[in-house]
């Protein structure tokens, strides 16, 4: 099964397309653009998946399902939404062996059918906030598409909650905001910049559109979650009124938000090596593998010591015990490197005798002998210092490989070079971002959350009184 | 909120209607035939997905997604298969702005995509068995639809598991109809019949389909899972074949089985009553509601108690703290009866006084008092004794209407009054199953496992030999 991965150095996006598929997280599809998620890629997503439902559910949130297809119709009611979504829509025209009197689109997103249900749910002050979220799949016509991070179908969820005033949906939008960043830095050790994005790069529909991003090992910064300001947008397309406590009538504010198996992708990105995946523990859904080591004359002894071990191991971890036969122990090693669990755990026949197992860590290869006794809280021990080391690793090569500018050359430079996060000043103009992104491709990945910045210096390019500093990078 | 509900002895179908739309689980969405599932609604399938989702881990089975989208010429290589979805299928003719050089179908059911993979994915006797399940949601261009029951998009599990020999598919096929019936009434309170259907009710592309089926409160009977031994006609259609462990070439065995959200409709239909919804504890979303009584002067006290008694049962309990000041207490008695959660507890100045709380029974009505330490215990107690008595009650009413019969005229009189559950010999053929279709609407729900019977008397039409003796039934 171990086959040969193509080093980072050689060819970074052969290295990530060789794990996806030799760690069988995902495949190819019969339909151009669309992946099948493998039992093993998927188990990562059930983890996010329970995490994040369990902070969306502490924070208030309701799960719902809302329809997969939407008359074609109600997109056109948000012009922006509809000119931004259009090019990427699959459409249904046909259906029970007849033509539709009305094309219905497969949702790219969900806002308009879930704006024009609120409508039927909302008169009062007193049905707000509504807070729902959705896990569903998603259909964008991407025309260049890669594994997890850009493909034509997705899995995702998608917030969309309806508050009595602005300020309240824009707290919201912040909650999530940070919701995501938590996560995003305690579960999948993936540091990110949490910030806002420029009008160009918002969500078509939105108000404001603030984002998480993280730096993956090419330098390349990678969307990792977006939450967004809707303002009364939606509301006045779908006419979605309410009484407000004052007796009076108001459109009703919005959020939106969502993150989606491109979080797969980012794990591989981020954190991998050239042996295979490297998943952190907080997010694993096999945080110990046991190896158990014999020959013939040894086998019953080794396999019940390892038995016993992975019964005692099971109350407290995600534990596998990998005793099929027909595989060496070295070929295991590997196997497991592959497959990005965090601690291997062997047991030999010495390692029985001396009443000790041996304990791998997957990140750094260091090896040491415990006793069996001790095995469970070393194992914590080393799972928590896995998932802080791979955050510090991450951290470091982003803080190495962010740059700060006083000139367009030298931003410039950054990129005809290895590329990285590069903060610079702008003066605000689409004219000066386009042409950036013409030259270098890049693109302002966040603004502070802050917003604008006296001491920001002059625009980067214009040399104009720049606004506020942002950071550039080539994104995925 | 606790709009009227129309009692079942005046309109069955209307009562049920009343009841999805007054405890908010679903409502009708803007595509014909379409539902949004609403967050209490989604609540109940959310307990199903878990507990059924741990069941399949338990037994070996994996998660995984396959595509939405299938090239509709996949559909045709299963000749079955193809006739029995064609005119139901949605499908995707234009996509990213262009008409597609071959259109794409939303999955209706998933075999076809899924063996397409399992060519590329099985190899070996060492690639098996294969047992993947999958979550998602599919689309059947229903004419006549009702909520949860029967709409255009439903949610589902379908597995999809791969074996070396016939029999160990047909153990598979086997073990996940027990698993259905097991989790049928040990949770959802629901007493089936799990049996093989005949040849005219099978699935389009089984070689036998087995299912589980329960009575409603209207006599009818509604098919609440099914398991298929597919044989090798998918690997046949998808060239699958594997290496055996002699070193031969076959073609792998299958199954394919699911549960969807019907299941929530079976909930309401099989349980419910004409005050609302009634969910049996062992799968509702909220099994206990606490509602605190007071008036101005005692409602601090009150809710103080209230509240610490809910921050103790919630270790054990999903239990909600219903302190909303808009609303009385006989309001909320009503809205938490409509919205079907089994235990009340009510706690007023004279029970906090007394140091007692006074639990209610959803499903009885029937009151008591009992102290506040023992709160917990009690509640544990009762929710058990309602699991016990909504399933002892659903089985006695099947009981009362399933008959033997001896003559079609018994038969037909049955169903030309309140109808039942219906057993009668039959011959086998599927024209005396037709005709009887035709006359009274009742169809064979079931054939008893144990396949033919020696015993079974004469056809109930035609007065042939009876090969078996089946269960007939109006279904939805």
């Amino acid at each position: 099964m171990a086959e040969k991965i193509t080093p980072r150095s050689i060819d970074y996006s052969q290295w990530y397309v060789d794990i996806v598929l030799n760690a069988r997280l995902a495949d190819y599809a019969p339909v151009k653009g669309c992946m099948v998620i493998r039992p093993r890629g998927y188990a990562l997503w059930e983890r996010i998946q329970s995490v994040l439902d369990g902070m969306f559910k502490e924070t208030g949130h309701s799960n719902a399902y809302f329809p997969l297809l939407i008359p074609e119709s109600y997109l056109r009611r948000e012009a922006e939404h509809v000119e931004g979504f259009s090019p990427e829509l699959a459409v249904v025209t046909h259906a029970g062996g007849e033509k539709l009197e009305e094309p219905l689109v497969v949702r790219p997103t969900s806002e308009t059918i879930i704006w024009s249900m609120y409508k039927k749910w909302i008169q009062s002050y007193r049905d707000l906030p509504l807070l729902i979220n959705q896990w569903a799949n998603v259909l964008r016509w991407e025309k260049r598409t890669r594994l997890f991070l850009r493909t034509t179908e997705f899995l995702w969820q998608e917030g969309h909650t309806a508050h009595a005033t602005a300020e309240e949906a824009r707290e919201e939008t912040l909650r999530i905001l940070e919701l995501y960043r938590r996560f995003a830095e305690e579960y999948l050790a993936l540091p990110v910049l949490a910030g806002i994005k420029s009008d160009s790069e918002k969500f078509a529909g939105a108000v404001n559109t603030y984002a998480i991003e993280a730096m993956m090992q090419d330098r390349r910064a990678l969307q990792a979650g977006t939450s967004h300001f809707l303002g009364q947008n939606f509301a006045k397309a779908f006419d979605v009124t309410f009484q407000t406590a004052a007796g009076g009538l108001d459109y009703v504010w919005a959020s939106s938000w969502g993150v989606s198996t491109r979080l797969v992708g980012a794990i591989i990105m981020a954190h991998s090596d050239d042996k295979g995946l490297l998943v952190p523990p907080a997010i694993a859904p096999t945080e110990i593998v046991i190896i158990p080591i014999y020959k013939n004359e040894t086998k019953e002894r080794v396999l019940e010591y390892a038995r016993t071990l992975h019964r005692s191991l099971r109350s407290s971890f995600r534990v596998e015990l990998d005793d099929d036969d027909a595989n060496s122990p070295g070929w295991k090693f590997s196997e497991w490197e592959l497959l990005g669990v965090p601690l291997r755990v062997e047991i030999g026949p010495r390692d029985m005798d001396a009443g000790k197992v041996t304990i791998v860590r997957r990140d750094s290869g260091a090896k040491e002998a415990v006793a069996v006794e001790g095995a469970a809280q070393r194992a914590k021990e080393l799972l928590a210092e896995i998932q802080k080391s791979m955050y510090a690793k991450a951290k470091d090569f982003r803080e190495r490989n962010t740059f700060s500018v006083a000139s367009y050359a030298e931003l410039k430079k950054i990129f005809e070079g290895d590329g990285g996060f590069v903060e610079a000043g702008w003066c605000g103009s689409a004219e000066c971002e386009a042409k950036i992104k013409e030259e270098t491709k890049a693109t302002i990945r966040v603004l502070p959350l802050s917003g604008g910045d006296k001491g920001a210096g002059t625009c980067i390019l214009c040399g104009r009184e720049a606004v506020v500093r942002g950071t550039f990078a080539r994104a995925y």
